[in-house]
């Protein structure tokens, strides 16, 4: 199987995982798991090829993603309650699904365009909307407002795997530069609490103490 | 007309209600309820047709949605203060919409890729997405998240639907077949609080207290 | 340059400068600037485009809009502790970023359909979309929700712009007109508070208390 279709496939599942597991802490039925787990795993990409115009969208055309979903879903929902610290599994697991899609963003945006700055912006579009779509549709603060790095890491993995692509690397190495960046970034931002200093304001008030 | 478009705009009309029904209890202005029955009205259907590559959307394509959308916020602008519960004639009112649009989702999914696990994803998606969009930009607590059965009524709705085409029933019949089951199950969840059993998990921390 | 790529990149650059703005207000870091940058600035064009069927959309085929959005965060990051009400400036080139995509997402319309009814709704959407998704992932309360008229002054540019067009008059013309209405209108509602009534019916109550 080629190295992209299994960045496809992991993406999604772990990204559907994270999705169940918010349904977990909003305690869903097990439709409501499939459900987040699906628009989870598929969001990002399906808003991939929408920009991309390569629709239908992947999923539409090789329905084996859904089926991932769906058992990723269900495993959550028959084990979620062994599981210790759910959301701390859900920001790992969406550490490893967004190192994963941003390379497979990047790429699908090269091979689609030529441009290096558009395969960055499709790379960390791609990995970071599935994390939004799932908070928004679950109520949950958005692991974007965080302190620690997050846009960060999905723009250093896409950056480096355009890079090596630019400088020759084959996809697999590529791939695997891109991949292993982004994670080592997230993932140091998760065990050490990484952060970029924030601008030099202070917080803002609340619209009906501005206008 | 044929059955398809019957249900297209119906699934519009009620959905647009819905939308504006969430305007009033938000004290917007006219524009607001006509902007809010438009979103909902044809949020659904314009991201099944986005997602099949179907594009420039029905609505693009037939004006006809828009003003039919336009009319639905009107008339409820003018008659909102009539309503006992507002609230509670959004959900009813949800429900058929989420009956019509699921059957219509799933036909459009089916026809265009000939796979009942798509149209059962497409069915789903397009009858919940309206909804969706229409809490989120209200600022309402999510349909989505009640505990009460809901998307699982779509999911009934398009897989009856999908199951009586594959078993050769006309479409009319298949239609009426996914309405009915869709409706009988949102219906009997609003009447009566059918739930599916949740995990066996209990309730999220705030992430704040477990990073 | 023709003056429709002229709106283009204002429009882009001023809601990529409020999208920066409610980074700063959330205190995010330069990453965090440059993607609600980006996604805000952006966001309406997408959605036009990918309605209209335009795709791959507009910043795929021409990356420069990227690199304003990229600009417009990172001078923002630079800069927004200097600035005395971040909240007022963001309003306030919302509402020019809202005046140039009105007649922007009209024209597109137009030139796409010829329906003066879809141009102004493609016109209203993109006016108005980049915000509410700045809103959404920002956690801020939507401006959309605010009293003060917002929607209509969408409405009213985009329906000056395809009138004047369809009197034949030339679209530099049309576009001034269209502008300038859009503008006179947000801006006399956020100077004056300009409101339109609303229904006559009293607040929402909790959807808890209705079920």
């Amino acid at each position: 199987m080629p190295i992209l279709e299994i960045l496809d496939y992991a993406g999604v599942a772990v990204f559907a995982v994270t999705g169940a597991l918010s349904a977990s802490r909003k305690q869903l039925d097990i439709i409501g798991y499939v459900f987040l787990a699906s628009v989870t795993g598929i969001g990002g990409g399906t808003l991939r090829d929408v920009i991309l115009g390569a629709t239908p969208v992947f999923w539409v055309t090789n329905p084996i993603y859904l089926l991932v979903c769906t058992a990723a879903g269900i495993a959550v929902f028959l084990s979620a309650h062994l599981m210790h610290s759910r959301y701390r599994l859900l920001v790992w697991l969406d550490a490893v699904g967004l190192s994963a899609y941003c390379v497979m963003g990047a790429a699908k945006g090269l091979e689609a365009t030529g441009s290096p700055a558009v395969a960055m912006v499709t790379g960390m579009l791609t990995a970071t909307f599935g994390g939004v779509l799932r908070d928004l549709l679950a109520g949950e603060p958005s692991v974007l407002l965080r302190p620690e790095i997050y846009v960060t890491a999905a723009l250093v993995g896409s950056g480096m795997f355009t890079g090596a692509t630019a400088l020759g690397a084959p996809l697999i190495v590529a791939s695997a530069i891109g991949i292993l960046a982004a994670f080592l970034v997230r993932g140091g931002a998760l065990r050490y609490g990484w952060t970029l200093p924030t601008g030099r304001a202070g917080p803002g008030r609340h619209p009906d103490d501005v206008m």
